[in-house]
């Protein structure tokens, strides 16, 4: 492999020749060999352009900067947005807790990649564009990190998660509404109870999505907040007047999202628990999830020997020879996510507690936790929708089936016989393993004519939530 | 022991005859023999009083229960909200999930009660009040159960939470204010920074503590939607007409809290994410204390061999023979408190994930997770600002000391003397384990009067946050 | 309330005339109001006594502490062990994260109980027994409380975990072979599969809680490390030759259960790994009985609408006219443990992880945790054993037909006239919904006779486990 | 790009024309957009690749597969050992949640190579070798899946975890010997307290890494039992006597690990208490590692105005200004780690919860986390060994200083005259911001010889573990 000499306050380092990052990327590949190489997600790498490229823009308006290089700058942001430079960004999560190595990869490509740009050849003459003192000019790592990965976070979350939720919570309610009439047995304690319609459980589901979005929106304001402008310790040592708000400003418009700096650049440094509010948020949706995925796999159940109330799409063979065999692999899918959400949650959450000082140092881990989980959920939602939720249809014989071989339903009769002979006909049913009309009838309270007129389960689901 | 015998639709049982529970109490009490007996928060307990004495309003006023019958359970229910009957709960949290038996165990104390207010004795003549028919008409455990949790939990969160946190917001805003000019070194990675003020590092968690607050609020309008009406599957079967709204004003009045009736009863019973939601921002203020109950300690470390920028008050003997050895131990309540909620919050959300069909059964466990964390949260502030927090004050000479000790304040010789020269006196000071500004002098760059002129920590504070 | 005035090296305290505790129980009363009050655990304050008695006799022997002063120590603390003082504990968890204000308390009821024993009054005259001179003696909070705690956890979980879960797997292993030529329909994904025997799938339970309880066992050498002798730091400073050792022996001795001194005293006050350790283990052990305890309940489940494989006990009514509606309120009781383990779990992990160099300031918070576990597991276990499993029985009737109508069967046919018959047979059945020997007649390919012949589930189980 | 058509039972599907993989494959990758693409780890397609060639000796040797096709399989797995198939892998861990997705990956790759091997075009005349007859011969996804991710956990925590905690653990002994002799103030509470070596501090690390290893050790017989030869539901129908245990001692032979098969194999397919057990034991390492990185940043801390009492490499720029700002990034980057490994004990554990029946569905979430958590620790320890541990040095001076300074000392002056008089040396000491030595002087209580003669610090460190 070629390489060519690249400097830092350090010392010389030796790089690949074909790569565009520079010397402190490079001791970072060398002194972090943990786990798989370029872990750290993109999604924060094309966070870091937005706000380099706002940063110029920022630092020009102010007089800082000149218009050439902004606009140097900036053109490389839009090639890194653009996805060209994706293998440029080797390093890993495991690095500098503070994501120092990565905010000092995305300026020594920008340098490096300015320098193409400029007609020059990388390692040969005075660098264009300086990393530090352009590219970074008016930053620190400490600020840029958190800016990247709220940007990171927040993008992923309204492009991603919420985007899957609301295509999965829009199906559920369509069921709920198509199965308004469907009457069928009730569970509590995974044991018979009173009638229900089909519509009224998906109903339940839509209600706790909704109530999930709206825990999720209510902590994007946090994460709207940006630690730019505060550098190294959140006083803003070295930025000019304005710049804050500016550069949130044109990251605004750029990502064309609410971003605003933060009131108190002290907490946006030391403290991520914008990203805790937001994972809790993750969490409880997992837990909803994983609640809706539970009933619908034990609904789907059977063919023969399970409930087998519902029928979900069968997307790949379950077995060679069983028909019917269709296993809830969605359902699957979905629940592994939920538990991987709920893991990532406490990993968020300790990486939150042990900010020290001026700075919290988890933060690399604590991004792709978040990113992880927003993008899991919003294509497990998203998979989940296609390929089980839309193709969900009652079936309508069990259903029936079931509902009256229940016991249940002998509650009926307490108002036209009276309770004592209600729970006989009930308790006889139950040792013959017989029905109740059969039985109602067999006792001689009850005609099968009034039987029939007088035990209507779909007078006993009530008017709500259809 | 004296025994008196109690009927259930099981048979009989025999009771301690000085006890007011009944048949159900006295199977659970031995079913259930699970740790420390009476682990049931009476928090619940109370909820179950307001919400009884709420539904027999209600009933009374839709015309299906008496004006005789009404008053006597609003009457038990006073007192026992009086704390008048807490020793007649000795169930424990470890029940059926649907928390069915604490129903039953307040129905059967406000009907035995109320029989001894009637004038009669336990177990003799017909009941006055039915436990069942009665005291929980219009009711089932599985709306009963999660409406008295979210009594329970929303009065904890405001009285004891919310108090808690804001009284220690307040007075660590205080102390912002009040050392907003206390200079001092600011520490990044644990390592020296460039200065910060310590009124600065205190409004980072003002700023915490405010957010937290605001995640919590957020919560709440989820909390204060109540099961009731929804009886035995969400349908709300055996409800007269108007009852939930009813009930849930009722409940309101009566606790002078914002309960509204939950808009989606399917929601209710099977799934409590309105727990995991609250429980999620619980955390999220565990974490922000955790942040600033460990700086703060570390801050007050020494006497000698630690970092002693601030003093704490000492509540306690620290060492009979070292004086100035006060231990942080507030700090060390606090984060075991803190430690404790977040692993609360995965019982909670475990419990969350497992809701079956049209019930979720791990009501008692959550419940009692989540009025554990609110009270431990609150209680926690409350100590850690009367006993910690209000006596925090600078140690104004080593925060000096420290600060012009420090190397970094060498970033503002660069604009006078040039990046090269002020690196060099940093690097003969650190080499020396000298001073700046001897060696400043020494190397003949500055003269002592420059220094001092030029080097002025506090300007390099910026404006913000003081 | 009258009190007494007791001194520390602080001044003095007032304490209610009636406790044993002295002044700096007293200050911890005030300073610490978090959660209900005495909610330290006994079981460390009993771990305690053994330890004041063991570290008495042991100071004794090696010449620093009297025979009178010896007996009178080892006196009190047999009252203590007796459960005779319980009431005079009245410190919570969340105090110093060393414990240090237990020891003082136990040492200060020693030392007046002492008092009173040797026939003075408390608060008159000079101490009998000193608390720190006496009772504390070669010790210190830092090596006492781990040492505590240790004990604590050791006999809790021989006595109480363990116990339980070899009761509850003796059960299960009964049931295993009076199942084993039940042969049942098998179920993964949710979905019918092949036949499997009852009795084999309670040997997966059995093996099961078999590598649990091998897990937990082999924690247990780490648990019987001692701190005691390290005093304040690990390094044993003011403890006689030989002290750690010997101590160890007699506490050993005390409770008959194989305690050893740590043979690292560093890692012993400042790391609790052992703890992190055995609770990791008590959580693999909820891990698998929420397996079991939801199989269980879904088995478990109908009467009509359900599963309903087994019957459980009714212990409770589960629904006042339903018939057969036996709510499985010991899987919901189980179950809640088994979510509460988890999240303490994580508690105590982050507890071990928050050591900072000689100590770690958690350790109450850890204990307590590790208690309630073991205690919870263990009697959720003896319960679930009393009232569940013991009266498991098969409905032979529904396993029988389960087994009958299932199309997986159809596996049996293949190898007699191949598998596109058979694989046609099954589909027609699946089709018309009956059964595979229908069918099989029906479409020629097989007499009833050689489908009985052939289709033998009994064959299908394997010799494996039964 | 080019197509070739593919056939399953549900019927055909297009196929990459240059990839070996199927139609099962194809379908998966379509129907599981979750997440990035080939998420599923590699290691488990290798450990499917062992147990492949394993099942293909042992099919053969007990006369089920031929010779030639034994060869080719064989040959095949060995391609794919040797990483030449690497890309043909595309599946993500949330699909089925039993892996069959990716078992069938692996049937169809194998049989699609084989193919070629034979000289053939793939799509092209009759498969030399069938993905599910010959591949997947006497096995089934259910029994593959956890065998494949007990091979590839096995191996990883042997070869990546345990090596990496061993090497860090020898450096951590080595630094303890060498640091026998250096006295230096010891810390609880974070504040002064009784002398210590740094030796002895470093012997607690390696003691907390003794037990962790012996803890993780403990977990591997479990870890080493293998599903293999239970089939689709643990009773191993359709395999050949003896199967189980010669196809366990092939994968033995062919890893050159001790694995055996799983004595019962309900459990190995119904609950995965070997992995949660195993990352039990990770998670307690990650615990120990978190502790020592603390308290090596604690100490590192500085250059000015921290602890400062070691000294660690400095590989990368700290500051550009700022001489001695060595930010301890080995320390974060492991800390993230323990982190991430704490967050992931809680995804396995929740998925180890939610077996149900025959089968547990969350597998390749479960082994997803092992794998992540062994390797990130192994190879984090490795890092932090290299990069920081190794090059730990103690900065006397600091040590020196701060030791002296101490007020602690003066315990030593007690025996000599007197604990009122120490105690007044060390409180005017702490008034005047003097040194014991200075007041005791000043105050004519010893002289300055005696008090060099009295007051030594390595005599109050014990004998302990040094």
């Amino acid at each position: 492999m070629n390489f060519r000499i690249e400097k830092d306050t350090m010392g010389e380092v030796q790089v690949p020749a074909d790569k565009l990052w520079g010397a402190q990327t490079e001791r970072s590949r060398n002194n972090f060999k943990i786990g798989p190489p370029a872990s750290m997600p993109l999604e924060i790498i094309y966070g870091f352009a937005y706000l380099k490229k706002a940063a110029a823009f920022t630092n020009c308006e102010l007089g800082v900067l000149s218009e050439e290089k902004r606009d140097l700058i900036a053109r490389v942001c839009e090639e890194i947005l653009a996805g060209q430079h994706d293998d440029q960004f080797p390093l890993v999560i495991w690095q500098t807790g503070s994501g120092t190595q990565s905010n000092m990869n995305v300026n020594e490509v920008i340098a490096n990649r300015a320098h193409q740009i400029a007609g020059k050849t990388i390692g040969e003459g005075e660098k264009t564009i300086q990393p530090n003192d352009d590219v970074n000019k008016s930053q620190s790592s400490n600020d840029t990190f958190p800016t990247g990965m709220h940007i990171a976070a927040y993008k992923k979350i309204v492009e991603t998660t919420i985007h899957g939720v609301i295509q999965l919570r829009n199906t559920l309610h369509k069921k709920s509404q198509a199965f308004q009439d469907v009457v069928k047995i009730g569970r509590t304690h995974l044991m018979d109870a009173t009638p229900i319609t089909l519509g009224q459980e998906f109903s339940g589901y839509v209600s706790q999505l909704d109530h999930g979005l709206k825990a999720l929106e209510n902590t994007m304001p946090h994460l709207s907040e940006l630690a730019l402008g505060g550098t190294a310790v959140g006083t803003g040592l070295n930025t000019p007047d304005g710049y804050s708000e500016l550069v949130a400003k044109y990251i605004a418009d750029f990502t064309n999202l609410p971003f605003i700096t933060a009131p108190n650049k002290f907490e946006a440094l030391a403290a991520h628990d914008a990203l805790v509010g937001t994972h809790g948020a993750l969490k409880q949706l997992a837990v909803s999830l994983n609640k809706i995925a539970n009933d619908i796999r034990m609904m789907a159940s059977g063919p023969r020997s399970g409930i087998g109330e519902i029928n979900i799409p069968a997307n790949e063979p379950g077995s060679s020879i069983m028909p019917g065999k269709v296993n809830p692999t969605q359902c699957e899918a979905l629940t592994m996510v939920c538990a991987q959400v709920m893991g990532n949650d406490v990993a968020v959450t300790v990486g939150g507690t042990q900010g020290h000082y001026e700075l919290n140092v988890f933060k690399p881990m604590m991004a792709a936790n978040v990113l992880q989980s927003a993008q899991l959920l919003g294509d497990a939602c998203m998979s989940f929708d296609e390929h089980c939720a839309q193709g969900i249809e009652p079936n309508h014989d069990v259903i029936k089936q079931l509902l009256n071989n229940s016991l249940m339903l002998v509650t009926a009769l307490n108002t036209k016989i009276g309770y004592y002979k209600a729970a006989e006909i009930a308790n006889t049913a139950h040792k013959n393993g017989t029905t109740l009309k059969e039985e109602a009838v067999n006792l001689g309270y009850v005609t099968a004519e009034d039987y029939d007129a007088w035990v209507k389960p779909e007078e006993m689901v009530g008017k709500r939530n259809k």
